[in-house]
């Protein structure tokens, strides 16, 4: 953690300080959110309604599968029929509403209509977000009704509610704010997120919602977050299955009086990357069944993207996860998982490190740090370093290990 | 099983049958097998000669991975100064020799000429595999002894301890074979294979052997493994890991008197196939930690490439897998899958059957068969059918599920 702040500030010519605070997604000015039991699920907060008090423009990136849950479908509608802008998001946890048919359609869409009538805005400027079981419809009684008692609950510290209503497998809270002052203006930005399985985003991950103050065009928003979500979301996997139900949302309603043009929109963007850069390792430290946080940093590739890769392969090998896991000293599973990438590379000219100390170097073991080696897998935060020698690109990965509680939560899901 | 021999026959016009007998690879006439104890394991048989005692032709397919085990890199170069002329190979379990650098190509080369002045023949012809951990040099010294050892023990029933001496993680013994007559002569087809863990093969699957008593040039037997290979270990996957030491290699030294020409080897190539289905479904029967074996069969497809490509990220899957194992009736996992496997259909036309009862159609779930589909879970073989409605071609892949014992065997390897 301390590591990606010292990068994210040298990155950064004319520096704003960016400071943590409270308050998740309505930590910025003018965002009301509320979080409380529809009956969706067993027990527990299902239905989370955050709501912009005033006008606020918006972007998303959705999930690549081509199995699309209704609620993507029909945001992705809206967001192109609004031209950028949204007022407020409704999720539920406890139910995907994902391989629902025609059905699945028709309940999201009614999902909208209702929550846009309470709040008297335009049905075109809701965004729906669901998670949970796939292939079981909406129960579509209990979260109309919970609408309603969701907006009479709305308020200005209501983020964290909102968060824990889209927990399913989750064990800690995903939320996150900066503050910051660029131009005289303070800007604040906040998240939640959820995810602990079936996460292997391909351009967003399921439910995150990033709120801003600042004043920002939908046409900059969704080209910032593109950007910010390639390198944060998107170096995350848990499991390597890419959900029917990824999404990650930005609303920016400029209650701060700050408009972010050119110049002010590359410092809102080291914001919004640490937000993200957060949330992302956050999920990745609750990975379902999680014992280890393990950071990959591939670097000496021909690109990003190709270090990217080479990094995913190895964070997706079940053979290193559990190795990683028993703590076993097992490099040589790593290098071969980088050596099915696809990715080219002289594997003689490959050095690897565990956490910084140096293990493989010129095509073979570096027999001398073997003993620490050995000791630094007992830690809980681990970091790969794997030098390919084959460019100046890097990338960073984050996943978890494979335990046996990955098997035992998934084995088990519905029942 | 029945069903593989049934589709086999269907496809041969003027059928040879091909009756399965014993011996693995010294059913056929002609070949020398043993297997011992070299101490390179703690314990059991870890070194395997197998020997033609006549002029053999040979031909071989070896792993994708860029990072190569150093008996893979010597094998290739083999078969390459030869010309496609096999005598003899050496296999050892216990290490894998890879990631090892000069000293581990040294200690392959020393290996081969050993074999080769023991059996009199040109270390040119001698093919070398190994299996194990990888980063650990060999014991040289007790493989050089062993090697002394295992050709005073060869004899012409040997092909069940040589297989044996191949086994790591696998608690299944690997070893088929068939006889049958073409064009008058009897000619048999033997294979031994090895493999649990780190299974994924592209090109070939660790260490599987294979042998025949037919007279077949080097470059005819090289084209048919390469199709056969394709369609049997290239559909196996047990955890996708492509290991750094796969190989897979024929002998074929016409001892039986019968030669394969055009037509002989269509029905040839039938027999081989049948042997190599076995061995392929014999991996994933015993797939690391195994509780279930998995058949998936993708049909509807564009192409054979596709449809395996499907079936391929299915069976990759841990939310797939840990479901099979806990028996959980959650097939919208494997729609999620499918729609992230980059293969492009429509998911409103797919339907899906779980050992053949329909459980998915035209986009919804088909209710009425939610008990009988529950039910079908507790089967110990499964059958998973999706139909993607995109074109003819289809494709089976052979897995087993991700279970609690699959973690505590890779969790623990080398301790």
């Amino acid at each position: 953690m301390r590591k990606g702040k010292r990068t994210y500030r040298t990155q950064a010519r004319a520096r704003v300080h960016w400071k943590a605070i409270r308050g998740g997604v309505t930590a910025p000015e003018g965002y009301l959110a509320a979080g409380i039991a529809a009956g969706i699920k067993k027990k527990g907060l299902d239905l989370a309604v955050l709501f912009s008090s005033q006008p606020a423009t918006g972007a998303a990136v959705f999930t690549l599968n081509q199995v699309q849950a209704a609620p993507v479908v029909l945001s992705k509608k809206h967001l192109h029929l609004s031209h950028g802008r949204v007022r407020a998001v409704l999720l539920n946890s406890g139910c995907a509403n994902a391989c629902t048919g025609e059905r699945g359609m028709q309940d999201a869409d009614l999902c909208t209509q209702s929550l846009a009538s309470h709040l008297e805005i335009d049905p075109h400027q809701v965004i729906v977000a669901s998670t949970g079981v796939i292939g079981v419809p909406l129960p579509i009684r209990k979260v109309l009704s919970g609408i309603g008692t969701a907006v009479s609950a709305l308020n200005s510290r209501g983020g964290n509610a909102a968060m824990r209503a889209i927990m399913t497998t989750d064990t800690r809270e995903k939320t996150f704010a900066v503050q910051g002052r660029i131009a005289g203006s303070t800007v604040r930005i906040g998240g939640m997120a959820k995810g602990a399985g079936m996460i292997h985003p391909q351009m967003a991950t399921m439910l995150a919602v990033l709120t801003t103050d600042a004043q920002v065009p939908a046409s900059l928003l969704d080209r910032v977050l593109r950007r910010v979500v390639e390198r944060t979301f998107n170096c995350l996997t848990v499991d390597g299955d890419t959900s029917t139900n990824d999404m990650v949302l930005i609303m920016a309603n400029g209650a701060s009086g700050a408009r972010m043009e050119a110049l002010s929109l590359a410092h809102f963007e080291k914001g919004l990357q640490r937000v993200c850069e957060e949330l992302a390792k956050s999920i990745a430290r609750d990975g379902e069944g999680a014992t280890k946080f393990v950071e990959i940093h591939v670097k000496g590739a021909a690109s990003f993207e190709e270090a990217r890769r080479v990094a995913k392969v190895i964070a997706h090998s079940p053979l290193v996860k559990t190795a990683l896991y028993g703590e076993e000293f097992n490099w040589g599973r790593i290098l071969c998982a980088a050596g099915y990438s696809g990715v080219a590379f002289n594997p003689d000219k490959v050095s690897m490190s565990l956490c910084g100390i140096s293990i493989f170097r010129n095509g073979t073991a570096v027999n001398a740090n073997r003993a620490r080696g050995e000791r630094a897998m007992r830690a809980h935060n681990l970091q790969i370093g794997l030098d390919l020698a084959a460019g100046t690109a890097d990338a960073r990965v984050w996943t978890c290990d494979l335990s046996h509680e990955y098997v035992n939560i998934n084995a088990s899901y519905i029942s």
